[in-house]
């Protein structure tokens, strides 16, 4: 046992009236919502990365946190470790997620990173072994490292592009031999700066054979696990071609991937893009393509991630809805980046943080696990498309075309009279669950 | 002749010294750019619906211009197109687009609406004859009318389906009967005002059965022209489906319409999505989907369309450059919505606007095509990407695997140092033909 | 009585576990809260404008709603105002508010707009008599009509800032007549279109003067009533004078007005202006500034005003939060322009989206007080402050000079240790009031 | 000599037709322009920061130059002043301007931190007597490192405010010693990451006690420069006190130190505030406040500061428009942030971002300098106010009131009705210029 978290308890459901700080008044993993532990439900996991990688730095400032597994090299990186697993232990976290670079420190070459890897997953093997936390997704870091300044898959030097792939594969065995769920794809640097010096179709090209590439080397491995592609539109990157989920559903589409790779949404992202949150969820339902998100949220005012704790559980209510209505989470989770803002110094804070942040998604799931179970906002919005069933309906959106379409508008004077969309008491009754 | 131009004479190119405010100084219609007319280059083309069916309206004020068409049924939609081709005349255009609305008076019903739409396209039909203007394309308002405030093709309602199915044929004829060289859709109400009253799946495939019926139509007539769907992510609409170039894209390879239809693209949507408008140029010709573009900005400080006359060349230039990379115009042109802000009330006001925004996209034209014959832009981007056409690099992008990759990462000890992405030099590049 | 709201009920409190949309479920007016009745701390006022006035036109679309005072002069004035008074009384509305233009029909002078304002006064005088619902503020529209197209005060235009002066004496009057509690300014137009032809110089002389007047004639009348600044960063203009609640107040100092006017802060506004609606509160709070508030919120995705009643209840009671630190309303209180949606069609809805708002408002202004009355939130913050009321602290405040406490630092050494700030445990805290 | 920049001549003005990366078309410091030198007009200066101190790194990723200077500690920062003298030379800089921590070493003291500067500051103070390039402004980084990341001036911690106290006296003396023409105060952590541990109030008295002791401390030094603020309205805080040139005028207008302090106006903080650039510096203008400019824009784009090097020459006239209109710089001049992009890695990109936007201003400055001797747009603007210099116009400005302005209004049917606002001739006379 480390000190890092000395003092602190596990955090325990404690019940809506609580008033201690270290306790989940609202996260009780064990209650049962529409037939299924909340627990099972949400698939928490902790991003190891904001977690314990951040430092506390910003464009305009650096490390603020002060962490005894700083600088430090593998030894570092099994203190790491051993703190990672004992905040898990305090949070009774399902899940964890990571970065190769979270967890290793970088070496001089690839064969060193390799190396660094395999060691630390080794002790990862034997602590998801012995503690309740597994892992939900895997993924590589191919943003950081100077070498992927232009891009990863997508670079314009193919030394890079091979690297990239060498460490994913790197990165797969890992998620692989610890049993991961889900491999996740973000690719913040691959877009451009730009345009002037950026080929769109070579590119394009690049990432497309690369995704192919995990693709294979996931039936390869006879892996049951799902690939995930994050959206982000910007950031580091002026732009990012994983845009958002509609366009990361038409480059599916254009090389053939959609029934291999679903997606992880991210709320911050989702706003990033102009979106709200619950539209890139409902689209990727509609699509069959959520597999997992990240809660975390960005400040409405700021225009670059956060990554704060999610922390307003009306909108966070509207997005475990749309997740429940797509079936709840199968491989996916709820993985959220509770970066702790730079000025929170302290070991008491990152616990808070995740356990505010927790609070408020179990209070999300409950509203829209009630909202779901009550059916009325679906009865309202099937209603509101009855008249498609009508046979003449049917038939038109089957088999019609412009010209009888035109005769029947004429023949019968078609005049359609507007009905109320019926949105605020639609709100207010979303209301009524919160 | 009406008198609303008087004393308006026509505009003639004077050369870049001219200080004639009623002047081409750049816009030299027969000058050989590239080996072609420069008006064959630009193909501008007027529109109808803000030159002459916008009143000055925003959403805090209602109409400031005093037109004497206004409020006269049919025999103002005579005097506005008569004014119509006279502006044409004076400023020498080569085409004009129009939605129904613009030109025709709305009546109580369907039968009466088309009614209106084709003694008016009657009219026309002899002005295009006669005149040197002829039509880039047709359109159908669907957005307008209290009847589509909840969708066209999206609506819940199929009766308005019907109604805008029977509007679009409508349309298409009369496009087809002048001449139109393409027939575009713009989908301002097919989106949402709220998520909870709608159904993504639905509304998804009742937009794709509108657009197969499109297609179908124009190969029933036997028509050479084109079909482009012209993408805005919001505004009327809180969302709108055909979001930007990639999420249309996704949309038609959803449904198999990725040969069939293409894409109208606007400066000040591409802005809306999050976007600059070369990036959507350069997609949409990387995907062989730019149709068309209209050239209108909008305020950068504002978050809403203001559809102003273009004015900053360098942008145009960038806009240009990528038309001309993609082939330049064959179907499509340059259409641009000069609306005048509602506090410039005079005709002249009119008229320097559309002569403004033509000048600068000539010089816009004239930069782009000077940077793309100099060639040195275009081989500073080849030489980024050289190294994938070496053997190694041209073998792994077509039939590498993962693990033969990190073999060889491995046995080389690939380590890429980055190499500069000179985006200022390129940026200093552009700026020199400018 | 008219029947436009014709089967539905007068909206009274049954508690939180009621389903009937019909009723208040959190709004009840005589609980008492920090010793006041709530009705007393919210202060509810009606919007007169977006329930009576607005047509359910946008940007791209003419009026959807169907109402029977449409287009009937001074008659359709008479019906909307006794309709109106039957949607105050319905509600319980304690307050309304209103402009001229949304009273009375335009005239075509201006004497005959004080005609029909001074008539639909009268009337008003007899309702305030014989109904619980009472004027918070009266208000002039100087932005509707073309004649101010280019500002009312700020206008190049002598004779509009003569017509604007005259308009605002009737409204005054208006007010003063009715025992109004409060006269707003909201300056939509005073702004600009284009820098090109704008005297920043000159417009702020005119604003200036304007407001003294405003001003003179509330002491001449020897009024009670507070003169209130609305800040709006644009929309309708590129950019508006009264950007924010800062430059407001910058603007009051360098006119001498800062004792005269305060100012009524709209949650929308704050947030297109780059701010949070507690930010501008909060702001206004600690400059003695704060006079009253629109709830009326925005969409986020949106960059233009929707003026939606608010529904985010966590966001809601930050903002009470800021309006009971500052000591809760006195002449102001809550307007909220509950503008239903332009789909929103029906009577219901209209009274709906007031119920709706009125019981968010009511569940935020609980929190607020129980996090206020609470204190850990104050005192949290006053502990970060503590060391300032040192006696060598409060001294380099007084009267510290640059050399001097370089001296204090170089002889003590002073390297000051961060400390956290605390925001997870500070949002937890907030959050648990909800 | 370092051999930083070997290979690399000096850059000298070869005129418009010039084809040598390495040169200057348009930046011809001799030229003269409206009676003065171009060198003396723009005053550019070359910000340290950007150009010697920033190493590449963006959030999500760390140096990607490899500059020699590097972690080199006081022997780096004399190489560093070395290199970035010869590039001074390279572009013949009239002027550069420097952070503390720029130029130095980071100690582990105060003590040490004066120390350090002191030594750099007397090896500068050698190099400006036999350069030509000479102090524009100095200024105190109060912003990276840790102990400021809640502030500096407004810092909870009394002792924080101490520390950033003696280091602004160190940075003062640095500037007065070396002949400096201003000091620049930029608070980019005087602001709050969360408005709920925040006392605004405290924090306002705070940052007002600071500015007096430094413009205290000026007099009491007798020296001649000015103070300016640079205001920015977030990034890094979430919400910056300076935010824009409104707010930073209320602030000194509310402390009485209007009369001591001006500005220093950045264009990518303009644009983040939601203004353009042009609106700032005619504001800053117009209140007598303009001091100096920070030419580096934004990505439109990205909603964070990018810091590029200027190069949309339209919009660079409009800016030097607003300067020359308010009499040109006296203190004040140019400084320009082209901070290489982080994939700039090469000496010459550096050289070269420097060339670019000095010849991008130098042509701003031509054509704002031609349009303001043609006067053809002053002329438009004064007569747009014309009739405010009619006497009953006059008199109603001086002395009007509500009362007797009613009364003239309905005496003499006052009806103004609009003139056009010409806004797109005015656009087209600004581009004939460029």
């Amino acid at each position: 046992m480390t000190d890092f978290f000395k003092g602190i308890p596990q955090i325990k459901y404690e019940g809506a009236d609580s008033t201690n700080e270290f306790a989940f008044k609202h996260y009780n993993p064990d209650e049962i919502i529409m037939g299924k532990r909340m627990e099972e439900h949400l698939r928490f996991a902790v991003a190891y990365w904001h977690s314990f990688a951040y430092e506390g730095g910003d464009p305009f400032g650096g490390r603020t946190f002060d962490r005894p597994w700083y600088d430090s090299g593998m030894e570092g990186a099994k203190m790491k470790a051993d703190v990672a697993f004992e905040m898990f232990d305090i949070l009774q976290a399902p899940f964890f997620c990571f970065h190769d670079l979270d967890v290793r420190p970088e070496g001089a070459t690839f064969a060193e990173n390799k190396k660094n890897l395999e060691a630390i997953v080794d002790i990862f093997a034997e602590k998801v072994e012995s503690h309740k936390t597994q892992l939900l997704w895997g993924t590589a870091n191919l943003f950081t490292e100077r070498r992927f300044m232009s891009g990863a898959a997508t670079n314009p030097d193919p030394d890079v592009f091979a690297y990239s792939a060498a460490t994913i594969k790197s990165c797969m065995d890992a998620t692989i031999k610890l049993g991961g769920a889900n491999y996740v794809l973000w690719g913040g640097r691959e877009g451009y700066e730009t345009l002037l010096n950026t080929d769109l179709g070579k590119e394009a090209d690049q990432a497309a054979k690369m995704l192919e590439m995990v693709v294979d080397y996931k039936h390869k491995m006879g892996w049951y696990g799902a690939i995930l592609i994050e959206p982000k539109p910007q950031e580091p990157s002026k732009h990012q071609y994983d845009f958002d989920v509609a366009t990361v559903y038409g480059f599916l589409k254009r090389y053939g991937l959609e029934n291999e790779v679903k997606m992880n949404i991210e709320q911050g992202h989702a706003i990033l893009a102009g979106h709200s949150f619950e539209h890139e969820l409902a689209l990727a339902g509609s699509l069959g393509l959520l597999g997992s998100i990240d809660m975390n949220r960005n400040d409405y005012q700021s225009g670059w991630d956060t990554d704060q704790f999610p922390n307003n559980v009306p909108e966070m209510a509207l997005a475990y809805y749309e997740v429940l209505k797509a079936g709840g989470f199968t491989t996916g989770g709820t993985n959220f980046d509770a970066r702790v803002r730079r000025q929170s110094l302290d070991a008491e804070d990152l616990i808070l943080a995740h356990v505010g942040g927790m609070d408020c998604c179990a209070r999300g799931l409950k509203a829209a696990a009630a909202m779901l179970e009550d059916g009325k906002l679906e009865a309202a919005r099937d209603a509101r498309y009855a008249d498609w069933d009508k046979p003449v309906n049917k038939a038109m959106l089957e088999s019609g075309d412009l010209t009888s379409i035109q005769e029947r508008v004429l023949a019968d004077n078609i005049n359609p009279e507007p009905r109320s969309g019926r949105q605020e008491r639609l709100e207010n009754l979303v209301n009524s669950y919160l």
